[in-house]
């Protein structure tokens, strides 16, 4: 058994206070989940921002800049990973699928990692799926993932790659081969999104061989499957993640009381199962970070 | 060793008189193709139509109309399976992804379909895909597959559902759960599009495993890799599919000088490794046609 | 998610005191572990007998009967299984391999099975394996597998069939195709001992694969991955195991205090898992004991 | 698509010219099928000899020298492979499992390997396998397999090493770790001799993932398994086998006229998959021979 990293995913685009009034939605809220995550093992956070006033996904620059520097105020080590996925859905409309929908937010891929290139975050997510979404789909254009791809990596942040289907790792593995990304590939096996990677343990192992030998991954679920592919991501050889983006519940009939709890009960899952947890300072080497 | 049966995939939308003079393009070449692939072994036979005149892909309920009736002038068993994967094309225009682009064919679910409610063929694809294409992507969203759907089976034609990655096996087993297919599904592992399902025999076994029990299932591949699916398709137990609109060489610097050719080099693989063709009879007592 | 029973296996045949000095060794220390185990979630326990004066393996009934009536004294639903396994070893000797060296200890079938004759307990497994044992052998030939087979069904006892390999599950499937087993075999698939099956998460997949579809089925581990194969075969749809049999840490470092905290801890996994455990009572009416 | 190599086996000590009149028996007839293959595409021969008297397995080193004298005579490349396996069996007595019954064959590791010291071919097979074989069992315990791998190996003959289960790869593995063996290792995976490995694709692709990550392997199946194993092994990156070891039988009813018969299916087979077949001397440069 070894080691393995433990990334926190705060609150995500989906997840609202309506299914568990313990979300994060404030930069304050949201610093302070990533600060008792990190005490609780995490070593990465994944954020996401919200507009205060509403609680609607926000892309604004201040809103996560406000979340960053709360953060660094208390903890230099703590890996920050910020996220790039709002801006990709297409709602083809009734009348004429090739005219966009009311629930369009398509974006330049430009406009999609500002806030990556204003505040240099350690990590920014870089998503490859194309997929079913909702009644809606989900697109990232080749030409957009590597536009994405450059800005951020020139910015000195290092991408970690969502894989949400198969198909999506043959995007990666034909980007490697061109020797896109810095080696080695950060990544992230989605399961649990529908329709993307069904949350089985036959899906991380079929996967986790599709990937490139020396990737360094986390395989993670959603909703009930959420701590199960905690267990399965690291007895496969990989790193983990949890929290409120991911699942709204602690166990069953019991809403998660804080994201510091999941991380929690995370850490003591692959704890018992004899895995070390590595702290962030372990990571960056790791990462090269 | 048990039955299976072959289909072939006379043309596609892709190949072209460039790639392999031998395409067939006009009604006429088309049905001496399917004619000539029925004695050398295939049960069904897979067709798309062309523009006689620019050899592009047409959805004229003519030419299909045209191909189906010289086919069954000379043959009434052999079953007829005619695609419906036009019209799904998006292309984000370069300066705002949210407007269609001029590779755009998006059509409305019902203009996708009319060339099946037309002629009634025994077998329609129903494409399950949302996937990266080129620099496009194809978008097929729940709401049209379900349109689509309904009026294949409303029409009394089977559909054949083709899977490109495991999130479209998702949706499958998602209408399964529904009833919305007709019992047992019919299915085609997609293989080798890029970027979807890998070409790998692990793959046949993983997408094998996520299929409804009692699929009747066949797994293809595309280029280099048609050939080698054949034999792994039938290996795991399922049916095959050869023909141009796969690839364009019957082997390494040899380009295929029919498509009856491809069916018998596929027919003589799988009767190498202890396989018997099913006739179209024995399919369509097997489909329930 | 659903339920799963947990077997407590407490001491077995070759962990030592000088190893743990908690193992249970004598009918009344066993007794108290079955108990403590049961207490703690195992719905069976699997029992094992040791003189108590040398402390190595007997095959005394005498000894299987105090455990069994201590145990029964207390508590009535416990489910009770009892190894067949000793009696298996083949020595080859040095000068002559055709010829029984020291550490010989193989029995006729009859003998190995005629305290479950005098007992009959509710389950006694039934070892398939022939396979290489430290630098001896074990031998369980197929007329010594039916013989034993024959013998505990007839006194209405259920085998557990203990699975050590690949082969041992096409011995099974073979067995199961003469009806020789009552219906839904209950079977192990035992992991890390060596040189049968690697402790693998893709062993016990590729193991569940082999098993008749209505098998039910425990996968466990042995030494450092007693616990991760606790998660593995919860996560894969299997029951668990645990106890000094397999394991004689609790964590790293830290020598099992009791059966009962091993019982405990593999509890509490499953548990953060989502999984429910099943009481001796569920595990009798799923098992028709 | 790569290249392979491709080993006729071209008797075994088991079919017989009453399953097959065409088996080769006489040293004669042997020496004539190895050449025959060899120009068929094998590049390697394996080889077992018989009594001429009463075509039953034999060890005598004339018979294997005279064999390999002929092969010699007419060609320099072919690469020879002589069988060890001989002299594994033991017969556990029905009134006494403990001493040997009439079946049992079991020899000294030196009497195992005398024709290899006597006339050092290329290769050496080296069993590792210990498992139930019809009413008996097969025992190749770990110091007669030290043993025998040492004897091969000091004679400058390469082992390959004969993987029956899985836990005849964790052998090989405990083996590797040691360096007891040459790098890279040669290894068969052996499927369909009862009760081994499985003779299903995913057993190949099970088996070929716990192999060393260097390892050079070839699988294969028997009887009706013969000739899709040959298809899975090429499709999964392994060699290939085939002969009258294997199968008695060319196709579906069809006994096979010669091993000549076999190797030209099966190279038809690889080829028409996209695979070449490697000559004899580029096996020889491949494997250090």
């Amino acid at each position: 058994m070894s080691a393995l990293f433990l990334t926190a995913a705060l609150l995500g685009n989906f997840s609202t206070r309506a299914q568990n009034a313990n979300l994060p939605v404030t930069p304050q809220e949201i610093a302070r989940d990533a600060l008792a995550s990190a005490q609780a093992g995490a070593a990465i956070v994944h954020i996401h921002v919200r507009d205060p006033a509403t609680e609607l996904p926000s892309m604004d620059t201040a809103l996560y800049r406000e979340v960053v520097d709360r953060i660094r105020d208390k903890n230099d080590d703590l890996i920050i990973n910020l996220t790039t996925g709002n801006g990709g859905r297409y709602d083809p409309s009734a009348a004429d699928p090739a005219i966009a929908g009311p629930k369009t937010n398509l974006l330049m891929p430009d406009d999609r990692v500002q806030h990556i290139l204003a505040i240099r975050p350690d990590i920014a997510t870089l998503d490859l799926n194309t997929m079913v979404f909702g009644e809606e789909v989900v697109i990232n254009t080749l030409p957009s993932i590597r536009r994405m791809g450059t800005l951020i990596q020139e910015a000195g942040v290092r991408p970690e790659i969502e894989l949400f289907d198969s198909g999506d790792v043959a995007i990666l593995n034909t980007l490697m081969a061109e020797a896109f990304f810095k080696e080695p590939p950060l990544c992230s096996i989605v399961t649990g999104v529908r329709f993307g990677f069904v949350p089985l343990p036959e899906t991380l192992l079929y996967a986790r061989g599709l990937l490139p030998r020396n990737a360094i991954w986390t395989g993670f679920g959603t909703g009930a499957m959420a701590f199960p592919m905690v267990a399965q991501s690291a007895l496969l050889g990989g790193n983990i993640r949890i929290g409120m983006e991911d699942a709204i519940w602690l166990s069953k009939g019991v809403k998660a009381p804080s994201n510091r709890a999941m991380v929690e009960k995370a850490a003591r899952i692959v704890d018992e199962l004899g895995f070390d947890l590595e702290t962030p300072r372990q990571v960056r080497t790791r990462l090269g970070l």
